[in-house]
């Protein structure tokens, strides 16, 4: 029998670890592999030969390993661009020394890319015992194809929670206080983690990416709404930008309406605005920064259990010989009741494409989304895994790069 | 019989709101009063009488109740002084009025100094009918006499849960990419929160009020640990300080040892130093702001329940005739187990100071705490309350002060 490698790519998210974990599992269920290697820090590590031996993690590590947030095998920024023969060589060369059959990478676009690369390059090369799977992670819920990626709806969860619990924090000094809540969230090219804070039912204004930012009327709004109640919830994406396409957290070169210079993240940039037109007395900004991606510690259930079933199916598909250059993924079935069913894409359908939060579900003049976009993102962070503590604090494993 | 009332004042907590619960829950099990009226947004909304009634509270709504973060019945920055009478008598004759006793307030140093205020103010004026009784909490854990506040534990347990998912976050990629995490913390006077970080056993460099920053000493530490590690993990308190007692975020007004203009908050500030020094090539900043007070989802039970009983306290001790200008309060008991009995104190002998956290548990350039520091703060955050959830969100009450 031969063996297989798991690795991890690009940012973590809170459940990234549960496909890993499912990997695992499925081979103690069904061994159609020897050994299942752990490739540490992604592509970088495994061309270094740095693997962990996963094969007989007992059922208290799986576990731990799925409710513990961030990469355990270690991430890389490393991608196999495509001309570069070398690199192809040698990972293949590693993977015959080591007898390993499969790879599969969990990761974004990117690492989609990495595993049609990979496969296109075997398949050239008249190489037919390898075998590249994609697993999908990204908080950013922007890759094509599937419904909503593992990672994603655990943030959305925490950003939604954060949104309603900062809305009462904001909201409880009388109305003789004006004061503006700013909200930042991830989301360079795609609003969907912006969005979801929508799920809280206390966003007044909301600027995606996909949206295209207008100072004017966005102190407009924001004027309307502090005449109205006094104050006003903002959640705004890192990734906005103007009509122009420039971030408008672009910095020292840009001036807003009034001629300040604007600087630091979009959060700040709004508040700088909102102060300088003298639209509302106060501002805080809340950015939600690395936390939103690695807060394990609130996880959706849902989004938990699809990593975990991610990785089995990955897996279970792979006990076909001719299953290579494929992303497993999953889509809503039709009816009233969430569900989902699992199917596999072409990697190179996935790689290099982003799927923005659809214009359509985007209310006029940043009032937010529409009830579809509630429909669809409601039941992604539908409950919450029992917790294994420790002294007081969650139980995560070791990372596997640290030991 | 006649009536009481509770109101809360300052910032907000994520237990503060069960205060209030135990409170009216030990109303209904003895009914001392008629009436539980909540006084809306602190002292300005009871001059103004905003009331709630909140006697009859089911035991569903006293339950959503203490899991709802934020002052539920509003708060103020109002503060009644020692020299303004008319406020006083105002108050007095709308208690008068509304045939209330005892007024509960729930608050920090500013509002114990208004308890006292208000007893003294009785007594001199010969006043035998009102009391007035502080129940303690503050994030900040500043206050005197009281072994620890309400509200601290569960801010500690946010930021601790944090300091370890942020970690792994930072520490995926491989070490070739040298990285500081810096988280920043409340705590304007007092580090007892960015101190609770160290719960998560990885902090490599911690900053607090109470001990001097040093620039060059902190890059110095930065170094070490990079070229050890590759990561540095640092946490600071907002509150950091030059030995002259400058804060460190002062602004534009203050140059770093490069000659740069520091601008923002502890963390910018630290991240600045350590771009211009290059003793790091990447940092990142979190900021916990407004979320590390309002983050209720991960409650520590530990704080919760004692926050609810301290209300308890308060409504039992009330039923004496003669108690007023008294804050609640626990003590730990001796011993292993963790455990701790209920007081009273004096409530002028709470106002207006500032329990800072011990030099002796500070440890030498930086590193940290001592094990005493720990073996202090551990049993506080322990457990964690089942929460009930709606709609994939943590199920919170409406304001009182919005309805």
């Amino acid at each position: 029998m031969s063996n297989c490698i798991v690795a991890q790519s690009g940012g973590p998210t809170s459940v990234i670890n549960a496909t890993v974990a499912g990997i695992v599992k499925a081979n103690q269920l069904n061994p159609v592999y020897d050994r299942v290697f752990g490739g540490l820090n992604g592509i970088e590590g495994i061309l270094a030969e740095r693997f962990a031996d996963l094969t007989d993690m007992s059922d208290e590590e799986n576990h731990l390993l799925q409710q513990t947030p961030s990469s355990a095998l270690g991430s890389c920024r490393y991608k196999l661009k495509r001309d570069n023969v070398e690199d192809f060589e040698k990972l293949l060369s590693l993977m015959d020394k080591h007898d390993i059959e499969t790879l599969f990478y969990i990761g974004g676009n990117d690492s989609m890319d990495t595993v049609a690369a990979l496969s296109e390059y075997a398949a050239k090369n008249g190489i037919k015992d390898k075998r590249f799977v994609g697993c999908p992670k990204t908080v950013d819920n922007d890759l094509m194809h599937i419904d909503h990626c593992p990672g994603f709806a655990s943030a959305a969860k925490f950003i939604a929670t954060t949104a309603l619990q900062t809305w009462l924090d904001v909201n409880v000094y009388p109305t003789s206080r004006q004061e503006v809540f700013i909200l930042e969230t991830m989301g360079r090219d795609a609003g969907w983690l912006a969005a979801s804070a929508c799920l809280s039912g206390k966003v007044d204004i909301l600027i995606l990416p996909e949206d295209e930012f207008d100072e004017e009327r966005f102190i407009e709004r924001v004027r309307t709404c502090i005449q109205a109640k006094s104050k006003c919830y903002v959640v705004v994406s890192e990734g906005a930008r103007y009509a122009d396409g420039t971030y408008i957290s672009a910095g020292e070169s840009k001036n807003d309406l009034f001629g300040h210079a604007v600087l630091g993240g979009a959060g700040k940039t709004l508040e700088a605005m909102i102060l300088a037109s003298g639209a509302a007395g106060r501002c805080k900004v809340q950015d939600l920064a690395s936390a939103q991606r690695s807060h394990a510690s609130e996880q959706s259930l849902v989004d938990r259990v699809e990593s975990f079933r991610l990785g089995m199916s990955a897996h279970m598909h792979s006990a076909d010989k001719a299953f290579t250059g494929k992303m497993v993924a999953l889509r809503r079935r039709e009816g009233e009741a969430y569900d989902v069913e699992f199917f596999t894409v072409d990697a190179d359908q996935v790689a290099n494409y982003v799927k923005h939060f659809p214009a359509e579900w985007i209310l006029p003049d940043y009032q937010g989304v529409t009830d579809e976009a509630i429909a669809y993102l409601r039941p992604l962070i539908e409950g919450s895994p029992a917790l294994v503590y420790k002294d007081g604090l969650p139980a995560y494993v070791e990372p596997y790069y640290l030991r």
